[in-house]
């Protein structure tokens, strides 16, 4: 089976019903927005070992690259139309490792409602590396950026921080529990995250700037205040972790600070006014998902943290370097 | 320096003066078409030592990646918008290999008039890899497919095949010229193609069915023939050859034959009804760039191969399997 053979028995199905995609026997797709829209582009890769364990299953490995790149649309407020799927893939991966991936993309597209336009795949002798590019519309000149935020905006985040982190630790063996069903929920929600599809478009005319988290809460609210030009105080206490967060940080306050850096939760920080607090409420309730409000927005003050995290007693508290980053360590000058 | 310094410093200038891309502070880029146009959209990731050798300079990598992906678009009859790129990162990159990378991209930017308009960096422990989403636009439903031709249109390249193919041998070491120039030559079609912006648009019209000559001229007219449902036949003489490509396969027509394999050529191969040959050759003055007849579109027979090529006995030349596939060694089962 060489490439070409791949794409029409794996990837060409998930083109089906969408006429630009041209049934993936072009070189490009067509896509025409539909009257009244701006696009939204995002693009992510994921690398095995890097991003996500390299065993990890490929059905799992297919849901969480396009969850991942969903969560950046939601919180933008776009509605996803499609995406293109660049895929390197090693020389181990078999017939039926492609099977399932290909499974595994086919049932998020059944559930967020987008279709494979496009790609590319090509060995490699690296790891396996997924990239997708998805592309949503959104009304005109609606998109939420992250740079909207003002001085005194309310700070919200949706779902609760942390289990993804929490979850990765168990995954990789550096976290244990008695009973394993609490592993498994954890796990879950680092493998299987929830874009917030729902609540992003829900929040046009609310929200003033959002960014999902990926990079963890504290670094993406840092991107929000650095694009905005302001500062953000946020309260550790009102920050929501899930109950077995919660019982897992209580004797741990490093711990529980580390929560909000972790990253991998794809839930939605957003700033809004605080005249749109009853209206963010309903938000919560109509969509059935949690919103919480942890702070607000403050002035930048040259010498402070974007982001200053205080405890109950209006103390800052350290969180280090606030988020994972590649290239970390230094890239060599 | 991390990944957020990375963008600021060397990618963010390449999103100046798009307005979309949201100065690359934010998860997403927003993109409009104008009225009127259909967005055309391609990917394609190269990965070092597999599309190209690894000790390639970093300035040509970036400047053949754009290119590669623009005579996608190019063959589509489409304009370049703008792109995103997802960058893959081994440790050992540093910032002078980066800096030279960044203008690669921003000459290939002034030349082409395309822009910047998001993307993702990682590091990874493998290969160097470069992802492109190019977008294009052309006008409403004229973008040229693979799927238009017709029994008896004529077959057409731009430009010469088979320099790419041989400018890499040079570039391996696997072919020596006395005079250093003329393996200079070669190579450089091979790093630095060119793609046929102004060939592409206008052929809209005139074209039906087009694609750029990546996988080699066999290959992609190939694609062509199975998309449309028909065979092409061309003539092994007809195909425009270099002067140093005629010489160097003057007494040995099994290289030549392999030219038509060989890939990377980057120009177009197209089909056009017989009465658009006057337009096609005003295409070619006006554009200054040579454009062949090398044959014509037939029945398909299901026995015979898509695009059969013929001697000027009018014998069918055996070709191999027609060009490069990735895992043409076969996946496993």
């Amino acid at each position: 089976m060489d490439e070409f053979d791949l794409i029409r028995r794996y990837f060409a199905p998930l083109s089906a019903g969408e006429v630009g995609a041209l049934d993936l026997r072009d070189d490009a797709a067509i896509l025409r927005p539909d009257p009244g829209t701006d696009l939204v582009l995002s693009a992510d890769a994921v690398v095995a070992g890097i991003h996500f364990p390299a065993e990890t299953p490929p059905d799992t490995i297919a849901r969480r690259a396009m969850r991942v790149n969903l969560s950046d649309l939601a919180a933008k407020g776009a509605r996803p139309r499609g995406y293109t799927l660049v895929l390197q893939l090693p020389e181990i991966v078999d017939e039926s490792w492609l099977s399932a991936f290909a499974g595994g993309l086919a049932a998020e597209q059944d559930e967020f409602a987008v279709t494979l336009l496009g790609g590319d795949t090509t060995c490699t002798p690296g790891p396996l590396a997924i990239t997708i590019n998805m592309i949503g519309q959104v009304s005109k000149n609606k998109m939420i950026k992250r740079s909207g935020a003002h001085e005194d905006d309310d700070v919200f985040v949706t779902g609760c921080i942390g289990d993804a982190m929490l979850g990765l630790a168990c995954a990789m063996g550096r976290l244990t529990f008695d009973d394993p069903a609490d592993a498994a929920v954890l796990e879950s929600r680092f493998y299987h995250p929830d874009p917030r599809m729902n609540v992003g478009p829900a929040l046009i005319g609310l929200a003033s700037a959002s960014a999902d988290v990926s990079d963890g809460l504290i670094a993406d609210l840092g991107h929000i205040c650095v694009a905005s030009g302001f500062a953000a105080d946020i309260v550790e206490e009102l920050v929501p972790l899930s109950a077995t967060a919660r019982s897992l940080t209580k004797d741990d306050l490093s711990l529980r600070t580390a929560l909000l850096t972790g990253g991998d939760d794809y839930e939605i920080v957003f700033t809004a006014p605080v005249s749109a607090r009853k209206a963010v409420s309903i938000v919560a309730v109509e969509t059935g998902v949690p919103i919480t409000r942890i702070g607000r927005i403050s002035k930048r003050n040259r010498e402070g943290p974007a982001v200053a995290v205080r405890n109950a007693a209006g103390d800052i508290v350290e969180v280090g370097h606030g988020g994972y980053r590649h290239f970390g360590n230094g890239v060599a000058g």
